[in-house]
């Protein structure tokens, strides 16, 4: 086959989609079309990909029609229902949300990891991993390679922009109520500036707090998201006995989730060597060296690519495992940068 | 002895000596005498304690003398002075700093766990411990008592104000600038709205971020607090082989530091058995049903003297092993509430 596969990009008047139509202008250009799809409301309005003007067409079957590959940008329940429509078209979907990432058939796919992954799929369908899990999983997998990963246990710090812009909103506008106020110093403070209304989407005022909950209610306490994390890693990394045991907290960062992760693997490590396969591990960037101030934050790592890696250290206690910090932008590798690539991946097929 | 014991607090007119000052005011009165001493440039202002205004001394060898028990809520270089002083004049010295922590002839003590410790103090000095430790030991103890506990792996969300006056006023004026902008949405915003001189005393910026960082580099990477849970906690609980692997991480917090744990014991756990065990515990508060929208977060618990505990979990894959999320004001019972009771449990060796 000469001719590029063509592409559809459902959803891409979101914040995904955005930073996903930033990616393909940037990416060697391996498609034919492209054609951006949205909900109704957002059709006829007109976005920029690869330096030219594209009008967003209606999510509807017509739009599916004589697509190769349909890159799913949207929530789960309309990534359910349209997939399977877009497969039964004839495009080989990859979807970005939760609906198909524990399905047996379908493939849950990080390229740096588990690229061929995504060549066997039953449905038709290639899922992406949370963005949770995607900002630890380049470095995780990477370091599971070398010394047989046993167990994980993870603390994240979540940032707002991956529940929405109805989140961000809410994060900017509780930082303007108690910035003119003293702040909430005291007990209360912070409940009473931010109001019942001013919460937003979070179960607690984010603003000067923390709030160790995401996602839905789960048996035995758990959150969805935790044993989500949990579940894709196993499913990516192909260790269905792994023992995960995660807590995800929210932030108030706008963008770019971190994790702080205790990994313990089957061989002895050292950090020295820890260090040469994080530096030279494809979407991952070593940065640690605290003595000199080096180690990723949120702040300083908003808007790029790989799976940021510092505070690499060797347990005093057990010589089998690695306590590290890890940040990425869950807007890119956390969602439009993994999906683009599983896309991208899919598209090489055709130019075989 | 009929004579009710002196008592001098020491730093009396800094953050963590107002806390104490209140809780004196607030407690069963033990006390004959309460002197106030600081730094000279405090010397001759006044606060109130007990319903009375005091005069506040500069600290000398008069200050400690005809003293009881000293309080030393200063910095670890003016205790590791003045304790020894203070003892020699004849009182029991109980500080509040890192300057005796990991003395091996200095009980740690947090009354709740190892109170009898107290007792056995052949340099006439008693520490307290760090304020992160703090906020966790009351619930891991009571665990511990009853499960046996085997390891800890545990990640901070520390809030600034243990850092002092200069990390409060930093953060305030951080977030008072990125809310004037767009918020810091773009990489490097942040560090520009906040600029080199707005960081204070924090590695990087505080509003909108996390720091992974606290405290000075030791070997293999691990900072000076990260190190200090782990022996602080091995010595409270007696626990000298104990394995602890902690990521200490600032988060932009006023006051109240939260600990993710995962705790890994000798025996089988449940997740019923636990509550029991915390919602009887002393200084501790159970506060866990997600369902309902209930676990605990800093701007709720600010102010309190309890470590509350929620998101009490059971790992899956470890029938030994559980998760928590605790939270603990680091002004109070990480600092001067812990202080004051041990100065307390000393004073009631004086009235037996």
């Amino acid at each position: 086959m000469t001719r590029k596969p063509a592409l559809a990009v459902v959803g891409a008047t979101g914040a995904v989609g955005a930073v996903t139509l930033q990616i393909l202008s940037q990416h060697a250009d391996v498609w034919g079309e492209i054609r951006l799809v949205a909900s109704p409301r957002s059709a006829g309005r007109k976005l920029a990909v690869r330096g030219e003007e594209c009008e967003v067409y209606a999510l509807d079957e017509d739009a599916l029609a004589g697509v190769d590959v349909a890159l799913f940008l949207v929530p789960a329940e309309v990534a359910a229902r349209w997939a399977p429509i877009a497969v039964a078209k004839g495009a080989v979907a990859v979807d970005a949300s939760a609906a198909f990432r524990l399905d047996p058939d379908v493939p849950l796919v990080v390229p740096e990891i588990n690229p061929h992954a995504a060549r066997i799929r039953p449905r038709g369908i290639v899922a992406s991993p949370h963005d949770t899990t995607l900002a630890m999983l380049p470095a995780v997998g990477a370091l599971h390679a070398e010394f047989g990963l046993r167990e994980l246990v993870v603390s994240t710090y979540q940032a707002v922009s991956g529940a929405g812009r109805g989140a961000v909103e809410a994060l900017r506008s509780q930082l303007s109520l108690v910035a003119g106020t003293e702040l909430g110093a005291g007990p209360g403070d912070v409940r009473r500036a931010v109001g019942e209304r001013g919460l937003g989407p979070f179960a607690a005022p984010l603003a000067l707090n923390v709030v160790p909950w995401a996602g839905a209610v789960e048996d035995g306490g758990w959150s969805s998201e935790e044993l989500g994390l949990r579940d894709e890693t196993r499913k990516v990394l192909g260790l269905p006995g792994l023992r995960v045991a995660a807590t995800c907290v929210q932030v108030p960062v706008l963008t770019v989730h971190s994790l702080a992760v205790h990994a313990r693997f089957e061989n002895e490590v050292t950090v020295a060597r820890a260090h040469e396969i994080l530096a030279t591990s494809p979407g991952v960037v070593l940065y640690d060296d605290p003595a000199a101030g080096d180690f990723p934050t949120p702040v300083d790592v908003a808007g790029t690519d790989p799976t940021w890696v510092g505070r690499v250290r060797r347990s005093p206690d057990d010589p089998c495992a690695l306590d590290l910090f890890v940040c990425g932008d869950n807007l890119r590798k956390g969602a439009a940068l993994n999906s683009a690539q599983i896309a991208e991946s899919v598209a090489a097929e055709f130019l075989l």
